[in-house]
């Protein structure tokens, strides 16, 4: 393997050779305020996920450093995310109960596939698979998400016991749970909400009032997070909350990340193949489309196979790390770009920094409250709730929406894997089911052109003994038979027809179950005494159509364009030429 | 309910009206051939699908009258084939033991699901989704069956027991048994097989040659199968050849066929319905197919979505008289053709001559040998089997090819219902893999016309500041991205392009996903300083457009046609136009 084809697989060996001190200064910056800013998110989606916190930390180490060797993107950060986490307890839950120690190496085992998955998506440049997760549907999907975590972080903040995979039984447990509610946790609960909206709004317009610069009080205001986690904590300890029934985090193991192994049981595999595929295909689309917008502002290029490849690292680094699934972050990808990391060098210096924490800081977190973890989760997923994509996809088409609607639905209803497998099924079924029955325009002469349009929506030229008919939609198995219906139907309507024209501009494949329609139509009306021409056909299509015998048997003629034809055919029925009918647009 | 509407639903109500004499004695003769015929075929199958004879006798009665209400071909005749019966003894071995009560109930069952199923698919007009069955997917699967069932006739042939739903489980098992052979039994079943075989080439020049009328030769060389049913049966009996261990049919109870209820049990309709679905729709397929072949020869016309409830009406009754799923054969359908069958009467009459027999005659076949019924079938099923879709698909197109084979291979290997799942869900993402990435072609001014073309193909005009490209396929969420990347990676390339044209003939859909890409592109392009214009646009899509705000934002305009693009732009580059540049075609 030689340097250029080994630096195509690990991108450190492109930009790491020009790396410099202004570089540095830059990452070095944006990884302390990442690391801040990670430290109680990877302990609140660890949660999120029915893992022990330090999980968290944990996931955010060992994948980072692999995704800065074999990443494109210069500021993605990689990490646990809120979606991934849920998708992963949704995962597990039904497998091992949480807490256990299957629990934890299902968890592991799930990063290990969905890393292999990645990994050969992306050596294989399978990448265009996410292309069928539609925007859409990902953005319903991303939504009934939001929502569904926020609910199920209710019950922290409440101090209750609650379970369910689906809103219906998270609220029903809920409901059912109230009256065990804890007051003080729901004040800390409610207080640290409050605070964090807060943060997200009025701290930088404060910190400036106070005097800080433009750039510091926005670098301060990302820490706010850790405000919450700072005075919550000192409240417990202080007050001893935790003796009122407050729950707390406890002891969190000091020391970097150890050693795990997944399992390689058959069973276990096989239950988890479709939620790591999910898991991986929703990452994958959550971390690129992070990466290209990142990317696009620096006008940078992100190449989605390598991407599959770095994000495959990275999971497979996290199986054997005591990690969970992980994927490129929005809001620690955009705080990064944000703070001025230059290079992927920045999530190394982040990895540290989440080592040192890991190392030294796990016993100042004993008293902080989980109301406060899931009141960053609650904060943190309600920025993705948007319901505009329901609107804007009711007014543009309307499959759309039945596909946004249904992903919606199916997800808060039934979880996230029927709802994104929903999504994806029913957006493939409604596109077949357009493709099916295509829209089929007969067309004349646009006076005083070469152009021919819709005779229903255009004042165009025909000629009675002439049948045009433009298919709009490549003629594959699926709509074979329809077109075969509608010419027949056409021609039993109208005895005067004595050539038809089939326009193919729009024909961008012919299968052969459609070969096959064409060879009957051109056999039918061949009995019927009229005479079948194409026009306009493309170069690949007649290329396929000269490997069958359809163009000896055709009774017609195969014309470069539309205009070929028509003046061709219209000047041979002369009682017809010069005088075409003119036909009123309708 | 008018009579209109109800005539609609219920075609006797059209051609009964004008039955006459002529149309009485065309029937007649049909019905007398067709039964003749019918009564050894129908015990053959019923013991494929591993039901009693009588079974087939059944399913051969009320569902023809019912087809005959219901039905819109003239000429098609109902009862069991050898494809659906294979399937059914494939969706219940597993559920039930073969001659149990169980057994026969989820016949039933299996019959009513499936009328239940195709008179829903008819009345809401679902017909199209069959289809989504290719015909090389189905080529390939009729095949592949037919091989399968002759290979579960051998052991009948041998005298020995073997099982299995797959090709490698059926040959291991009858090698494994081979032993036993009983040789007595493999005489009677080669000579009939060889007879049988005979009777479909030599039969009727034979009977040309004693002198027989051309009709009347092929009318009795229709009745062939009889003659082997009758001769050995008088063998057996004649020389008591069941006591050496040749397998006979034994007693068949005599009378009408029974009312039978199927079960409603959920967790039997639970197991199912796939095969019912899969049943429902390979029936559907075959039944249709046959219909319109005979249709289109006297000029008649058949409604698919009629069909559906006729088929659903017959599997209704079939489900309710002891009989098991069934649908329109091929063989005794053309015969019911062939012999002048005017009307749907000619089922009814045939029903009743089978009625007649399972009252009648069902002590004479209590000698008769099941590998006379086995040879009947591996003579029926191997006129199925046809590989030169193999050579055809191959020869036309790859993507074909691949469904074909994968169709045929499975089915093999793996028993039918893997097999057409396999081959439909193939054939569908290799359609979608194709228009994930579309064709995208440059193209120029064909000189002396208006048309555009591909420049690598052909001799035309260009202009250096100008880049039209025309894109191949409907935008969609599969092949969003793909178009965006091509552009970027189009413009990255030359850097003289001011202007970029999308030709959109060939556009016949826009869907969200894809329009955001477009916005994108606008955005981008107008961000680098060049302007995006659209031409042929069509009609659908342009509607669709003016729903969004795309077109407000567009930097450049929506041209009606390519060459109106072409004036208005390259005259505005003084420098360039009226000489624009020529490209060789490459």
């Amino acid at each position: 393997m030689t340097f250029k084809t080994l630096s195509a697989y690990m991108p450190i060996l492109r930009w790491g050779r020009t790396y410099d001190r202004q570089a540095f200064s830059g990452d070095l910056l944006a990884a302390v305020i990442v690391t801040i800013m990670l430290i109680p998110q990877s302990l609140a989606y660890a949660m999120l996920a029915g893992l022990p916190p330090e999980a968290g930390l944990y996931a955010s180490i060992a994948p980072i450093i692999l995704y800065a060797i074999f990443g494109t993107s210069r500021a993605l950060a990689v990490g646990p995310v809120a979606v991934v986490s849920l998708m992963t307890a949704a995962a597990i839950s039904t497998i091992a109960d949480q807490g256990s120690m299957g629990y934890a190496i299902a968890a592991l085992t799930l990063a290990g596939l969905s890393g292999v998955m990645l990994l050969t998506l992306g050596l294989f440049k399978l990448g265009f698979l996410a292309n069928f997760l539609s925007h859409p549907v990902i953005a319903g999907f991303i939504t009934a998400s939001g929502i569904l975590i926020a609910a199920s972080q209710i019950k922290h903040v409440l101090g209750i016991s609650a379970s369910g995979d689906t809103l219906p039984e998270l609220l029903g447990s809920i409901v059912e749970n109230l009256g065990e509610t804890n007051l003080v946790t729901l004040a800390i609960g409610l207080l640290a909400t409050a605070f964090l909206f807060w943060v997200r709004k009025g701290f930088k317009p404060l910190l400036r009032r106070l005097g800080l610069g433009p750039r510091p009080a926005d670098m301060v205001a990302k820490a706010g997070p850790v405000f919450a986690v700072v005075l919550t904590t000192l409240a417990v300890w202080g007050f001893r909350l935790d003796a009122q029934g407050v729950s707390i985090v406890g002891a969190v193991p000091q020391g970097l990340p150890p050693l795990t192994l997944p399992s390689f049981s058959p069973d276990l595999i096989g239950l988890l193949v479709l939620p790591a595929f999910l898991i991986s295909i929703i990452g994958f689309v959550e971390s690129i489309s992070v990466a290209q917008t990142l990317a696009a502002k620096k006008r940078q290029r992100i190449d989605p196979d390598q991407e599959l490849i770095g994000l495959g690292a990275a999971n497979i680094g996290a199986a054997f790390t005591g990690g969970y699934p992980v994927t490129g972050g929005f809001a620690r990808s955009v705080v990064n770009f944000d703070a001025g990391a230059e290079t992927p060098a920045a999530g190394a210096f982040t990895a540290i920094g989440l080592g040192i924490a890991a190392l030294a800081l796990t016993p100042l977190i004993y008293f902080l409250p989980i109301a406060t973890l899931s009141a960053t989760i609650i904060v943190a997923v309600l920025s993705l709730v948007d319901f505009s994509i329901l609107k804007r996809s009711w007014s543009y088409s309307k499959p759309d929406f039945i596909a946004v609607a249904a992903t919606m639905l199916f997800t808060l209803g039934m979880g996230v894997e029927t709802g994104v497998s929903a999504g994806v099924i029913l957006s493939i079924g409604l596109h077949l089911y357009r493709t099916s029955r295509p829209h089929i325009a007969e067309v004349g002469l646009v006076p005083g052109t070469q152009h021919f349009r819709n005779i229903h929506r255009h004042k165009v030229l025909t000629d009675p003994g002439l049948l045009t008919i433009r298919i709009d939609e490549s003629l594959y198995f699926a709509n074979a038979r329809f077109l075969e219906d509608y010419v027949y139907d056409r021609l039993a309507a109208e005895g005067s027809i004595h050539d038809v024209i089939l326009m193919c501009s729009a024909i961008n494949e012919i299968d052969l179950s459609a070969l096959e329609s064409l060879e009957a139509i051109n056999h039918r009306l061949g009995e019927m005494g009229v005479t079948l021409h194409l026009s306009e056909l493309k170069g690949p299509v007649m290329d396929g159509l000269k490997k069958s015998t359809f163009l000896e048997a055709l009774t017609g003629q195969v014309f470069l364009s539309q205009y070929d034809a028509w003046v061709r055919l219209v000047s041979q029925s002369s009682d017809v030429w010069p005088r075409p009918v003119a036909v009123p647009s309708g």
